[in-house]
């Protein structure tokens, strides 16, 4: 099997334009296909009050209403997706920008409302790579933003570490695929306030006694949680990391 | 060789919910390979002035700073393609959204300064559409955004019946290309005030001749120069139509 590289980019990396630089700089370089998805928060956030739109938060999740979808779709599917594809180009490689309804890639269904109304927050029901599969073959780089669509007419925003983890698992089926986590620490750490304190490898065991030592950060939970999933249904690796380590680095998650 | 339909839609057919589901559902009808370009000028402005960004027209281009060049990229590139994307979706059509830097189908260069600067527009350089060609003829709908890229990293703003028509000579390569454009009148007209006046068909000297008595409306002639250009460089037929037209119907452009 031919190996593909998924690189997920979040968080300041991709929304401050030296740091985006850099990233895509020393993503260029990585060898093989590959694949980038993005998030995109904080310009949404920021968008979202330029045009007088609160922004609510829950559990580090953004509750999507009529308006903050507008402004998710425009942000996340243009602003920062567009930007990113011609700036690779620039760098050489053929991208292409993508939410889940293009290729109908991505399909999920509004989050049903319990404790919480998250609005057109979507929750992946299934994953189609076969167009995407062609493209990457011929050295096409998909550049995913954190959108999907119900396939009745709804786009809805998904946060893109699930993206991440959905997709990885879907080009599993014709490649051997390294997910890797790109966000503002060195990897997953012993110690929250020691970035020298990372864990080079972890299985999911060991991530459940660090979560019950209540060692593991919050905001890490869910990304761990993402990465096993991913391990467990096909992701031949899991690797958490900053831009330092892209190429190599971090946490490596290895299946039990 | 196969057939292929190019439609450009704009202006409010594009940009109201009702109009625009009625096009969607006739676009979706249409047989055989096609594809859909789109504008969406009042959506930038109407979003630029809830943005308080001032927007300035010369000679119905507009003029396209910094600013204007971010709400273009989200309200294009993001907004209205990725809805369009995520209705034609829910119609069973597999469309996929573009704009000219994804798979660098289309380059463009800034426009230079003469009288008159328009700032991030681009003047189309360059048409790729291999990689497009192999998702079409896997029944892929491109849906193209009225945005280029300088290949240097830099997005431009580029008028949609300039896409359309470079993108049907594009694809003229590889297919006999029908490019239909669809507006709000039922064709090009005799006498501007009377709908039931369409010209069936009209040549190029035919054309020049309606220039010069002054019967036709100043919007039209850029419409139509781009339509004999592209008929010129190999389309194989032009159509100028409104939504009830897009079957059939409206002003035939044929070559000399």
């Amino acid at each position: 099997m031919q190996k593909l590289t998924l690189v997920k980019v979040g968080g300041k990396v991709v929304e401050e334009s030296d740091s985006l630089q850099d990233l895509l700089n020393r993503f260029s370089q990585l060898e093989g296909l590959k694949v980038l998805v993005h998030g995109g928060g904080r310009s949404a956030t920021a968008m979202a009050e330029r045009l007088g739109i609160e922004t609510k938060m829950v559990d580090g999740r953004r509750i999507t209403d009529q308006a903050m979808l507008e402004v998710v779709t425009m942000v996340y599917g243009g602003l920062v997706n567009k930007n990113i594809v011609a700036q690779l180009q620039a760098s050489g490689i053929n991208a292409i920008g993508l939410t889940g309804a293009d290729l109908n890639y991505m399909q999920a269904v509004k989050r049903p409302v319990k404790d919480i109304d998250y609005g057109f927050v979507g929750d992946v029901v299934a994953v189609h790579v076969d167009e995407l599969k062609l493209l990457v073959e011929k050295n096409v780089v998909p550049v995913l933003a954190p959108l999907t669509h119900d396939k009745k007419g709804q786009l809805l925003n998904t946060n893109a570490d699930t993206i991440a983890a959905e997709a990885a698992i879907g080009f599993s089926r014709y490649f051997e695929v390294e997910l890797v986590y790109c966000f503002e620490k060195p990897g997953v750490l012993e110690n929250a306030d020691d970035d020298y304190s990372v864990i080079q490898s972890l299985n999911h065991a060991g991530f459940k006694a660090l979560q019950v030592s209540g060692a593991i950060h919050t905001g890490m939970i869910p990304k761990l949680d993402n990465s096993f999933n991913a391990i467990s249904k096909g992701v031949h690796q899991v690797r958490i990391t900053n831009i330092e380590g892209l190429q190599k680095g971090g946490t490596t998650l290895v299946g039990d």
